[in-house]
């Protein structure tokens, strides 16, 4: 039973436990988070959660993500700690601090690189969310799920699933997405606060990089480029990437963003074809075959040229 | 049981079917042609399916759509037609003229608009998506529901629930599409194709869009404006409003669409409290709450001034 017996008595042999996820926290974490923090408490445990980082704004819709704290605010140390989405512990950054001498770690995860870092370890590769988990392990406690934690465990299986565009999509997603929905979950709002709300600065971005927008090899490539002067601090820009990738005909989409001077952050996605991540590496970067990264210590022009150059003779070579 | 028993009669009694849907059809219509024709055939009858307007691009992809005629290609009159999301007559255009006298019509539909023109009407507004009746009928006749069927019922599950982000998404369809899925559906490329491509004229229309993109009252209106030139014949622009609709902190997003020098197209989009569809009535338009439109005659400044001070004297009568 995926060790949901040994996670169980962890749960029942303590009284305060410290909740935690990793560091730039996606929806799967914070969803992980607050359903790991509500269940406790809807046990009669005392909990404090925290991040590394703040919560990004697009989730605090949510009232209880008020309490997620930040590590430096707990002055408490903690015996029993729950990680959730964490794949090691270096995931959890600062958090680690409020760990006592001898502490016991469940370690909740769906990550196939998982070290086992925990006491008892629960992980799933499998599962397509770290909140697919906890949706099974309170089933098999037999607790009840109310608005709250239905809502925190629908929003790590949408976030994480891509809004089940997916692979991970599996029949089990889309059963555990139909049970919450009957338990009253607003799934749509949710979709709209988390999937579909923008800010003018991120349309703004996109307007910016669109307008840079080129393409190579009868189409195939397509790229954009963001001047330091375009990006605002702290804005992201993540997604604008997919834009390029997502022309009908493109294989692989670009985005380079000049960082200063001197450095380039490249991002790269592709659709079948290129393995991104083979290029990537060979800037010293990493990623997989779909969704790679470099960073090139080059002027904006010399890095364009660069990637574009070695990406049009891997793909000459490999059509070859 | 919804008439399904009465439908189950209807295509026991004939060997020949025209099969059609409305013009300008999404992905429920062309999903629920491609799977009525489908199982018609796997049943051993004869099909011939007919659409007023050509298959859109990203729905070609799925090979059966080069079997979906324009009624011009069709001398043959017909006596047994099954009617796809088509919520009256006027909706299938000119596919009406392949009717024989005293035609008999099984209407199939999941507006709650819908006249009952048909001879048997199996009509159910609670559905998401036509193809949800077909699925419920299929396996109430208890067929065999191949890939090539289950992927064209996800396709319109998919589309009509805007990839499961809507209010219609219902568990219901949840555990239609884990059924879909779990009979071999690529939901992750069905998504990719239907949802996620794009093309670079949409892209650079976007961004011509997005450059004009302004906000009005407190940031709670965005607005975007698309000049005659901007636009190549036949382009869609339906999505682009959105854009304005989905930022932080708007109610309403609109786009004007330039016609000609005395025509501008509004669409109107609202989030949560202006109700968009009493602002298009007042200009002769229609549409509902969330989602109208209206058609101005004036030029795009004209346009633009009375419809936003219109809105935002509504805004504020409301607010008062």
């Amino acid at each position: 039973m995926h060790n949901f017996s040994d996670a169980t008595r962890f749960i029942q042999q303590a009284d305060r436990f410290l909740v935690l996820s990793h560091l730039h926290p996606d929806g799967d974490a914070i969803g992980s988070t607050l359903a790991m923090g509500h269940l406790l408490r809807s046990l009669g445990k005392e909990v404090v959660m925290v991040n590394e980082s703040p919560v990004p704004q697009k989730f605090r819709f949510l009232p209880e993500t008020r309490e997620i704290l930040m590590p430096q605010e707990v002055s408490e140390k903690f015996h029993h700690v729950i990680a959730l989405d964490a794949a090691d512990r270096e995931r959890m950054g600062t958090c680690r601090e409020l760990f006592a001498d001898g502490v016991q770690i469940l370690n909740i995860d769906h990550h196939a690189t998982n070290d086992l870092y925990g006491t008892i370890n629960v992980v799933m590769p499998t599962a397509a969310a770290t909140v697919e988990i906890l949706f099974d392990w309170i089933e098999f406690m037999q607790c009840k799920v109310d608005l709250s934690l239905a809502s925190y465990i629908y929003m790590g299986l949408l976030t994480d699933t891509g809004g089940f565009r997916y692979s991970n999509t599996t029949p089990k997603v889309l059963r555990q997405a139909a049970r919450l929905v009957e338990l009253g979950v607003k799934s749509h709002e949710i979709a709209d606060i988390v999937l579909e709300t923008t800010t003018i600065g991120q349309l703004n971005l996109l307007q910016k990089a669109l307008s840079t927008l080129q393409l190579a090899q009868d189409g195939s490539i397509a790229w954009m480029v963001l001047k330091r002067n375009d990006i605002e601090p702290d804005q992201e820009v993540e997604g604008i990437v997919n834009y390029a990738r997502n022309i009908e005909g493109v294989d692989v989409g670009i985005l380079f963003r000049e960082i200063d001077e001197q450095t380039v952050k490249v991002s790269l996605r592709s659709r079948k074809k290129t393995d991104v991540g083979q290029l990537a590496k060979s800037f010293g970067g990493g990623g997989h075959a779909r969704a790679a990264g470099c960073t090139i210590h080059a002027s904006l022009e010399e890095a364009q040229k660069s990637v574009l150059s070695r990406l049009q003779a891997k793909r000459e070579f490999e059509e070859a």
